[in-house]
């Protein structure tokens, strides 16, 4: 229930912390000071520790955090202690260069299928099996799978979706341009890289 | 001046605000109200309007928004009235499927080249010529290129954008995984995958 309460910026930092933290643990660091970790992180010191106090108590005065430690709880926090199991939709362009992304196995997602309207991007799913769309509902439930990367046209993204949460997704990545309509348990983070590049544009006016 | 008050969210918003204006103008609608604006763009009508006041009186009472004037209008603040040259550094498996997306000729960048440290990239450019590394900052001068896609790996980034922004680029896009080093007056939006799942993670547990 207290979830609910956490600004989805402080998730969004959690990961953040927990990169600085992998390269420490990388350079076989110990400990760490909020000062240090704030600043490998590229926030400031007071975001962090409010950030860290949804979750508990963390640090010790005078000494700074536990890396190993920390590291594991917000792992832990972040729900990726566990192979996560993914499934892409859409394996054009887009979507084949994201099943070569090697940063989501990285991070604990395993993009365990492709769906594509077209056989022939078959030939584009490296190491990862490239099914038809007519497979997607069976996989989702006999996998158990949450969560789907969606990289198909604008014009039939809603309809995808639509099915996707019929069969049990319940988190969705989505890199169409629109916005998509989930009922409320369904968690949508879009990608809309027209929009990050029209932002860009308005700053350096 | 009066820029530098606007919130980054808002700058964002504007972009949603434009898309849903075109799909509009695409249906041939003239007039719109602030409730039918606002829930097209999939945000609350007094956002619509608190959003809009940063740039001036739009809309009549009990009329609503003119969308050939508000589209127009939009379009000036976001700085996407004049074709913007953009460069594309990094042309792997990501780079390339962001050299072969569509939305962002649609919206007003023109990816006038791309570079790359290995000349095998070379036949991955489909119609943008893949350069040399050693070829960016004279293009980025020569062309007055103010903006960068970065996809190359995390290991080169901050070394890639310390070139560019000597050459004159001052905003980035950013899809490399770490915290880049930038000058007060450059901007870097960062969109890194594997956070974005890992937020989702966090939602679904």
């Amino acid at each position: 229930m207290s979830k609910l309460v956490i600004p989805r910026k402080t998730v969004y930092r959690l990961s953040l912390y927990y990169r600085a933290l992998q390269r420490l643990r990388g350079n076989r660091v110990e400990t760490v000071s909020s000062a240090a970790l704030s600043k490998a992180a590229g926030v400031k010191p007071t975001q962090l520790r409010k950030d860290l106090a949804y979750f508990g108590h963390f640090g010790t005065r005078g000494l700074g955090y536990n890396v190993p430690a920390l590291s594991a709880k917000l792992t832990d926090v972040l729900g990726t202690t566990q192979l996560q199991p993914v499934i892409l939709v859409g394996a054009g362009h887009l979507g084949s260069a994201l099943l070569r992304y090697p940063g989501f196995a990285k991070e604990g997602f395993e993009v365990i299928a492709a769906f594509d309207a077209d056989v022939e991007a078959k030939r584009r799913g490296i190491g990862v099996p490239v099914l038809p769309m007519g497979k997607m509902a069976e996989v989702v439930r006999d996998r158990h799978v949450k969560m789907a990367i969606l990289a198909v046209p604008a014009v039939v993204a809603q309809e995808v979706v639509n099915e996707l949460v019929a069969a049990g997704v319940l988190a969705i990545l989505n890199f169409a341009p629109l916005m998509l309509q989930v009922p409320d348990n369904v968690v949508v983070n879009s990608v809309d890289l027209a929009i990050e590049l029209e932002n860009l544009s308005y700053f350096i006016q």
